[in-house]
């Protein structure tokens, strides 16, 4: 499915959601210099914005005059848009709300919207008006977590911890979740350093999970990612409110050790092979490549590639 | 950082907002069997739900009363609860706020409260009364979409299509957003299906890349995952809505292409190399793997271990 994009460049059109004023609901304005010369304002005033999937928005930030009306009134002036903007023919509308204006989402709610997101302080509602169910894109559905294996390849340890609030004291990988917009490998050199105290630096990542239903998550989905890190520090100073122990130990022990997690425990074979037949034959390598149409970078993981196939033209 | 959940486990204890009433803010109930008789309603009501990181949840869904309160009855309430929750030492409170009793989000963003997340028919504010900035965990921050990859080791061909609703028309692998709670293997095969016509079968994962401030992501990060799939149907019967053209193209031809998209160009490399070397060469393996403490089952994927490395109980 491709998404129903609310397209930044295709804004320039504004649709006027009504040809009418509202004189019902209109409580006048409370106050303030020049109200009395000011018009009632009401349903012509939830003017939209065309996007290039045939949705119409609508950001009651830009709409000043909504100050001063009141939520009966502008449940009339919604119900009005609506029925222009389905005679119209559009497909959806989105609806954005600063929270201090959040007295409009339950009047909107009655008429059908409901919440697609929101953070901080305003929030988006949709209303689908199309034929079927809503194709409309869902909001983000996973929380990336990223754990960081620090291995010394010189003296063959690993960095572990054990969590000071689980019930079962277990060896793990120092890590926690991404911030929003952290790259992987960063999050990992973060984590451990604030777990920990060890510098160290991202070299591949080795594995990843797919978790639904996380209890963490609010509901929504976690992505844990293991990265390989080398240090460039080895005294520990681990954080006394989120660990209970730290060490360096010895990967074979870690192998062995039957207190630890099934992610560790894997983790810890993958690295053991690794270091024993080269560590090409577990990384995947990351590359910073530029995205095609917004100008925005990405990075790419995956298996390194050998020189050749990097390289050449294509064999028949 | 520990995410500071609110535990599902923890929640027997009710902690009393207030211990007062509110006369003040009191406007009488609307009408209605019984109404008469109960009492005037107001701060008591937000009751709250201690959980085990010190913070107060307060679900207001549970709290019928509320009902019958004004936004301005409300603000005063919680004004009440939150000097109380102060003295009490607690460290965040949440809001669970159902969208119809949405008049009291504006009050409560009064008083510090801004949104954490909101879905369908419900939102949840957040207010950090602790030390220093707020150490309360964010919402999901990632959208997921897949690739497939479908490439047929007999006749060497891969499925690729060209969107119709691009400005430049590129080979691509067909893919699309996960649903939520989606396995990413599932979202392959279902995105090929829906575009293509071509039923498949999850082998592996190729490649993921990580891309922050996404466009069509409401200005989250996108993971994007390519996927190897094995094809059990070969006739191509593509969405005419989504593809201006879909092909099986040889694999060597995909490589020499220039009108790719760089993921597609790359992974064309990669698959290319494991056609002549072997696939354990580029992918990445999955295991479903049951979670410690949750009950839940999770996906792992990297790079395969031998044999030998799965059993061996640790070398020296």
């Amino acid at each position: 499915m491709s998404p129903l994009l609310i397209g930044g460049c295709w804004r320039s059109v504004l649709a006027r959601a009504c040809h009418r004023r509202l004189s019902a609901g209109y409580r006048g304005a409370s106050g303030g210099p020049g109200c009395a010369q000011e018009p009632p304002v009401g349903a012509c005033e939830l003017r939209g914005e065309l996007d290039r999937f045939g949705g119409v928005s609508v950001r009651l930030a830009r709409l000043g005059a909504l100050d001063r009306l009141d939520a009966a009134a502008f449940l009339k002036g919604l119900q009005a848009a609506i029925q222009q903007w389905r005679s119209e023919g559009r497909i959806a509308v989105w609806l954005h709300i600063p929270i201090l204006q959040s007295r409009f989402i339950a009047p909107a709610a009655s008429l059908g919207f409901c919440f697609h997101h929101a953070e901080s302080d305003s929030s988006t509602m949709t209303l689908w008006l199309g034929e079927g169910p809503s194709r409309l894109p869902g909001y983000a559905t996973h929380q990336v977590g990223v754990a960081g294996a620090v291995f010394d390849e010189n003296t063959r340890k690993i960095l572990v911890v054990q969590d000071r609030n689980k019930l079962k004291n277990m060896w793990k990988f120092p890590g926690g979740l991404s911030e929003p917009g952290e790259d992987i490998g960063d999050t990992a050199v973060r984590e451990v350093f604030e777990e920990t105290g060890i510098k160290s630096e991202f070299r591949s990542v080795l594995s990843f999970r797919q978790q639904h239903r996380n209890p963490g998550a609010f509901g929504k989905s976690d992505m844990y990612i293991i990265c390989r890190l080398k240090p460039y520090s080895f005294t520990i100073n681990f954080c006394q409110h989120e660990c209970l122990r730290c060490e360096w130990m010895d990967i074979n022990d870690l192998v062995k050790d039957e207190n630890t997690t099934p992610i560790t425990s894997r983790v810890a074979r993958l690295l053991l092979y690794g270091y024993r037949e080269g560590f090409d034959k577990i990384d995947l390598t990351m590359e910073e490549l530029p995205a095609v149409y917004t100008g925005l970078f990405y990075k790419l993981y995956h298996k390194e590639l050998p020189e050749n196939y990097k390289t050449m033209p294509g064999m028949d």
